[in-house]
């Protein structure tokens, strides 16, 4: 079998240790994990001490220093079993790599080390009640103060929230002239003036620990600065954004490629008594999963293809980085309601493990950039316009 | 305003009846009995009270005497607040059409009293574990033993399952050569034999109390036997089918509705903090509303239609009836799937109440006739094939 | 059968008299005007000596004193024998109540009797190069020149433009402050400077003569204009947009029809010679034949539902006219792809006639208000903001 | 930029070869060949100059000796800019795999020398009358008669019927107890028996010269096998198809590149004389050109992704042989249609070339192994049942 995302040998083993983790950790859990809308420490552990918190840290920080092919490839993995966890490990892996960018970062490289150790976990901290889903015009303020900076935000879904020992975080910079001047910063654990408010209660990735976090005049000491200031919108566009938008591309996939094999496997399984036949004797049903798997592996394909264009440092690249998130969420809802659609009232009790796929599946609708972001900002990429106006 | 429906001014009435108690009684608790899995006892009681029980009984039985344009008109406005509660509601208007059919069904006329008066709630058990979702073709048997019935079967999916105090019921007649020689039955509250085996859990309707239910060699007086033997299909197609369709139809239509309303306000109301503007002003989504308006209405009107071929007894009233379900389900699952993408995050939590009505619009693809049933049989009566072969 | 549009007798008959025309003559005719692009000459005199000009011209004038409802019925039998006969119909009766809307029109009753006898074709003459789709906005302009008008415009898309007998047209009235102040005349038949411009080469409705249309400095005298000056967004608005667009919603629904019934009958017709089956023996063949029908039928319904809000008044009715122009367009877009997909390399050929309607059903999406217009204005109307801004 | 189907080199400067005959030639000629249904003589003789009739003859032959990817990235360069051209280069190409796979066939190495000098067209003559599009089944038979064979046939549609030098053709052998004992062998210009019956006239492609052809007893020696007697299967599913399925694919995403790069240009370029906007300024049409983007980049990616797997020699390569040809089928259908709506009025009419391209992709829908049966057959071995049953 060839790997869509031409992974190479390194890569393979550790989608493989990923594979082993989902099925024997991830997949216990995850019903569990969704019901009482809890976090999945067991998961998250067990990804920790596989080592792949530092799956992308270089091995100069006693990473495994891998890339994006194997980021997409363990996420994929990961997701399949369990939604939330891959949610967490995706902002997780996203947040390290802004922190790798941080050139004046005080101690970053001892993070990075802690985060290849497994002892760190970190997230992404951007989105906004004012802004919307408009993450990259934080409406957020910093203020400057004898050297060092506090911050007031209301910071409207955290993944990992309760749980990260750090946010990756943004607000318009000191005096900012428009919301594009922005700055990205720590925020470390347990600082005075962050509270997470209220927990999570939605559709879908209910384990996701996504909730609202208030930085009340929270102090950003100079150190903690990963971007420059004002200069906050090119650490968000050009290292967040791929790393995010491949990851949730995975992600989605993983979700695909679940809905298809419980597909599969129900189709295959489940008879008819008066009759004797099997639910896949029936056309229109194996029609429909055929067109789940070319809805999945034209997703797939693409972001191997992205890949491609990102390794390359093509011009295309950041149009297909918007474009595999697109794809990738289309088909995450598509398959999925075709799953949902294909297995019936088996799909629609706990006990396919179905229904939590689909309403996972949703919540990439949800997460700027959205299916309307991406939607509008690919177009403005291939007709020639700007693409904040 | 017309009404889609064209009801007579004793329907209205009833609609409006209705709408009242959806909007103080329904819409109350149905997150609650969402969240909880629990009967929506509170709206079946004021349902009762109000004598739409006995909507569609007979006036000589004292009910209201209306006919299906106020079933459906009825059912749309509870549905729009509560699916769990419309559900039980079709159930039990479909049920008691049953009873009010069977010519030999002892007690009929007191039954119809208690139904009218609002202190019976009655359900349809028809579908089987064996048959899946055939339920035209049962795999239950009835024996034959001194001039009684006993009837053995595994009822897979029976709204209101505990509360009922009845359940219109279905088996082959003793001795059948094929599935579709099957008879009709009431089974009366607290019959020895009867075992109702677990609550449900599912994706949506979560306050539907549907659950399997086992009847274990129960008695079934000749009395009791709503259809002649062997002749359950009559009253399956033609009295069950309609007024269940009619109904299910008209419930998707109240999901619809809600879903529009809400994504409506939620446009509406929703500001961007950095530029000042509303959602409204987004073209996409607007357009989105639109596309959504354009789909509940179009299942509205067929529904109407449907209703002018069932009245005037046209011969094309059963394809009709097949088609307003279908037009219904179809809408349902697409125009919330409309709403979750247009409203986005507001709608993945739980505050706008969307994303219930999202889950519970996808019941309608698990009960029979699903839509694959209805495009099979629709497909089957235009090209003038017989329709169980 | 109940019709759709809940017709009476007088327009039933009507609607016999016009399918006997379609049958009789448009069929016959239909492939030849569509490979020839020639205007369907037989046809319009068909239709014209049934008196079918004046189907809603008052009986004062010598019409048949019919109202919308009629003019639906005959449209839909019309377009499914022949897509341009219909359009250019369509054309003509909104244009003949646009001159029966016309207070100051110099002998306007002498030219409705004329209609009425079928010695005068009328059509609209709106759209223009430079506003393209935004009819509602002209760019050509009147002067006023001693108590008389005179008009330049490049009208883009003129029906029956070479063999009309008059033209309703639009344009900014003298000195207009915007485009909205626009103003509708008659352009009547050899006035000086009317050329018209090059043959209609298109994808559908090849037979319906549309061509661009140049005003060069025409003379209006005062006795031809039908608005008031300025106030041409009134006709318009009020009197043409739903006069079309419950015609040319009619007309997508009777190539809509046509589709289904050219499916229907090969599907019960073609064999495979090796197994002696039929294509309605296939499964996902005849779900497709139910979904087209389903998706047919609930447009015209809509469409029936519509007729209701214009005729009692309703605060509804012109969110109506949109909606059932959009689901109609949409309706045909898609049940003629079906059909394509359905009757495979059967439909690919000429010689089943489908290939025609699919190609005819897409000139719809041309015509404003098209998909996009519809969407636009009806998800404003929804969420209460004004249309033109 | 990466090429989604990772091609080496050479297969590179054939593509570009490809891609400037294909502007220099094929889009010249392509509106004429389409408005005259006539053979693109032009183009053909271009290609055949250029040695791209022999891309993949081996070496050995004076072929280029390149393999399945040059052909993908040649054929999409072709089909861009001339779909009957394209068509009549994939079933030119799919033949001579066929003859060259021909182990008995007589001449082989001369004929193989002749096609890649340009000098000999070949085709596919497969489909019948009696099995309609299950090629796999013919209905035709062989007799066999003093050591050699004759042949009857209805041949439904040959792709170049009166211009290729040869035909690759198929029958049940003598004797056949099945349809599934099938000979494939060659049939030569100007054999008698030989008869094209009436020439092409349909919706798309329009220039490929597919007409029926009769074989009339047409004498077939022993040297005219390409296969064994009755073991025409393996050279139809082995050989044939993934030829003609890979090349199909790249055919279509041929006609989604051009339908994308022709709604760029018009968005860009089309202003609205009123306000001076451009197209491309309508949110809702950019977000429409970018799903299209999508769309056609993803069936490139899958059609890449499935070129991996037949040259690892995956046990999966024939299932994704089915699903590239069904993604991209799909994609050419999905994306033509949403150009037409993206560009109005002016796709309508000739002037852009779309409604050309959009006629061109439906081509695909009618020729086996068509969407439905990839559908099933990738469902059957999606669910582990046999393909032909």
């Amino acid at each position: 079998m060839s790997h869509p995302y031409r992974i190479d040998p390194a890569s393979a083993k550790a989608a493989e240790a990923a594979a082993a983790i989902a099925r024997d950790t991830l997949a216990k859990h995850a019903a569990d994990v969704d019901a009482n809308k809890r976090f999945p420490r067991e998961s998250v552990d067990a990804i920790a001490k596989a080592g792949l918190f530092g799956l992308c840290v270089p091995a100069a920080q006693g990473g495994m220093g891998l890339g994006m092919r194997a980021f997409a490839a363990v996420t994929e993995e990961l997701a399949g079993a369990c939604g939330s966890t891959a949610m967490i490990y995706v902002m997780h892996v996203s947040a390290a790599q802004a922190i790798a960018s941080g050139q004046s970062l005080a101690g970053r490289d001892e993070l990075l080390r802690a985060v290849a150790g497994g002892r760190h976990l970190t997230t992404l901290a951007f989105s906004e009640r004012g802004s919307r889903s408009a993450f990259w015009a934080p409406v957020s303020r910093m203020a400057a103060e004898n050297g060092s900076y506090t911050v007031r935000a209301e910071k409207s879904w955290v993944t990992s929230a309760a749980h990260a020992d750090s946010y990756v975080s943004s607000a318009q910079q000191p005096g900012a002239a428009s919301p594009l001047e922005s700055t990205i910063y720590l925020v470390r654990k347990g600082a005075a003036g962050v509270r997470v408010s209220g927990a999570f209660d939605g559709l879908g990735l209910r384990g996701n620990d996504s909730s609202p976090v208030t930085l009340a005049d929270v102090a950003v000491p100079k150190g903690d600065l990963i971007s420059a200031l004002g200069e906050g919108a090119n650490t968000m566009l050009q290292v967040v954004l791929p790393w995010f938008s491949i990851g949730t591309a995975a992600m989605s996939n993983g979700l695909c490629r679940a809905a298809v094999a419980t597909t599969t496997a129900h189709l295959g399984g489940a008879t008819f008594e008066h009759t004797g036949s099997k639910l896949r004797d029936l056309p229109n049903l194996r029609a429909r999963l055929a067109e789940m798997f070319c809805r999945t592996e034209q997703a797939r394909a693409l972001l191997g293809h992205a890949l491609d264009h990102i390794e390359s440092g093509s011009a295309a690249a950041p149009l297909y980085v918007l474009q595999t998130r697109l794809a990738s969420l289309q088909a995450a809802s598509d398959v999925t309601d075709l799953a949902m659609k294909t297995c019936g009232g088996a799909a629609f009790s706990k006990h396919l493990g179905l229904e939590r796929v689909f309403r996972d599946a949703r919540a990439g609708w949800v997460m700027a950039p959205t299916v309307d972001h991406l939607l509008d900002f690919s177009g403005k990429a291939l007709t020639g316009l700007p693409l904040f106006s």
